[in-house]
This record gives C-alpha cells, structure tokens and sequence, in this order.
C-alpha cells in the first residue's frame, strides 16, 4: 500500500504484485472536511486508512516522505499525518517505508525530476489502468506502491504490463 | 492535561483547578525505546497516552507547539508525535489547544525567555509540588497544563498557592 500523506487530502493506492506483472487493487483519497479542528481531521484520516488496510491486508505501507524544501509549518502538518498513518500500520503490526517524491519518479518515470502528469500517464502504464488515476494525491500513492513493490522485487517489476495483458479487464477498483 | 511531545521522550501533566488552586494530578515522561522503528514509537506513545487520558479523563488537551527554529526534519519528527497525541485526544471527543514555548515561559514566569531551571521551579511553586518536577519533559508539559489552565481561568489563576496550602498534602503522585 502507498501512501501520499497530507492533511487535507491523503492519497493511497493498493497494489498487487505476482511475479513481473503488477496490477491496481484500489487507489483513491481521503478527504478531509478543511474547516474541522486539526485533531478531528487526524481521527478521521487514521480511522479511513485503519479500515483500508484491515480490508485490503497490505503486507507493507510505503509513504511518500517529505520533500525537504518544504517549510517548517508544512512540514508539522504532513508530519501529524504521518504519525496517524503509522500508527495504523503499527496497529497491525505492518512495517513502514519511506521513499523521497525523487526515489519515486525516478522508479516509475526513469526521471527523478518529472512531472505530475508523466507519473500519473507512467502510473497508468505500469498498472495497466483503463482509465488514469481518479486525483494526483491517487497516483502518487499508487506511484509510491510501484516505487516500494519494484524496490522489493528488483528492476523486472518495472516493465510495463505487456499491452495484450492491459486490455483485459485489470484488476483495479478505483474510487 | 499538558503535553510536550517528541518522537523519543513526550512529556505529560495533568493539573486539577478549584477556584484560584491548582494542583498537580500526574507527570511523567513516555519514553520509547529509541532503536524502534518510529511507526512502533509511534504506537507506544499512542497506547500510553490513550490510557492516561482513560484514566484521568482530563477536559482538554494542551500541547507545546513547535518552536519555528528548529528544522524541517525535526518538525517532521515531533509533527508525527503530535500526529498520534491528538488523534487520541479525538478518540475521547477532547478538543486539542497549542500554546508556544514562549507564551507558556510569560504564563508561568512572567518571561517569554525564561530558561528551563526557572520554568521547573516556577512549576514548583505553582502547584506547590513537595519536590521538583521528575525531569524537564514532565516539567515543560506541566508548564503546558499550567498555561492552558490560566488561559481558561484568567491570570488570578496564576497566584502561586500560598505556602500554608503548599506545606499540607499536595495532591500530587508524580511518577
């Protein structure tokens, strides 16, 4: 399971590997209502994501890590959804991941320093997605999912699903 | 209840108001093992502070917010600790409040820059303690307590209590 942590919206993406070939399970955000006090906001990202992986049973969670560039204020804010997000894995005993927005780009486009729309489209590939990712916070969290499954399995996890495979009919259930 | 948060030791007190008294119910200090990885820190801090907030059933949660000197990767380490803090405030529908470093100091030393020896004796002699705060962390959140409760209150709630009161028996049970 990837993870684009945020406190207004936190993406995640659930994927399936079996053997070179990788498919999306679910992907999607979780939104957050913006006017709620910050500690509403936090229970409500913990209790979507603990049911998200009591549903789906990930056997890890892999978080998109901060760009350090980033000011001190953002950096508190993703850091309490961090800390939520954590705990949810801890809570069923998952191990966390962490990967750098360049580690990521960098497995899924070839590119550390690409685009929005070359993740999402790349996403898209690699997955074999009949449709692209629902929001960019989804197809970070399902790039950082690829990013982690490709760094569990080597390089081969990385070709693109072979476009025969791609017309079927994919196992993703987007939000 | 007051908090100092941090991904290795969180501080905690929690401070009772009768009219112009105040007196210290606990303080202590979460410590996690520092060679866990931080989504199992993060747990325990989540445990041990859902339980205390069981136990004491405190009317809201005050926590020491971040001093903006400190850098990106360590507001990212205590923003996750805060992360964990709040949502188990949430859990029990309590409302979370921040006060800074230095709005904490001028509440309970009359000095925004007051140093940390003076703020465990200010404690001290705010709650008539028969004894120092055990550490600093327990100290700081205490202070938090402290601060969030005169804010409550008024100033008057910060008159130390007087020493006939102080020489009796405190309700206090400082780990």
């Amino acid at each position: 399971m990837g993870i684009d942590p945020g406190l207004a919206n936190t993406g995640f993406g659930v994927v399936r590997v079996a053997g070179s070939r990788m498919t999306a399970i679910d992907g999607g955000t979780i939104e957050v209502p913006p006017d709620a006090p910050p500690e509403r906001r936090l229970r409500t990202i913990h209790e979507s994501l603990a049911e998200l992986i009591q549903w789906h049973e990930p056997e890890s969670v892999a978080l998109e890590s901060l760009y350090f560039g980033k000011n001190v204020r953002s950096a508190l804010g993703v850091g309490q959804a961090r800390g939520v997000i954590m705990l949810a894995a801890a809570e069923r005993d998952l191990g966390c991941f962490d990967y750098t927005p360049q580690a990521v780009k960098l497995a899924v486009c070839g590119n550390g320093s690409a685009g929005k729309d070359q993740v999402k489209h790349m996403v898209g590939v690699l997955l074999g997605l009949p449709c692209e990712p629902p929001s960019d916070h989804a197809a970070d969290a399902l790039a950082v999912a690829v990013c982690h499954a490709a760094h569990l399995q080597g390089a081969s996890a990385l070709n693109p699903v072979p476009p025969a495979t791609r017309a079927g009919a994919p196992e993703v259930a987007l939000q």
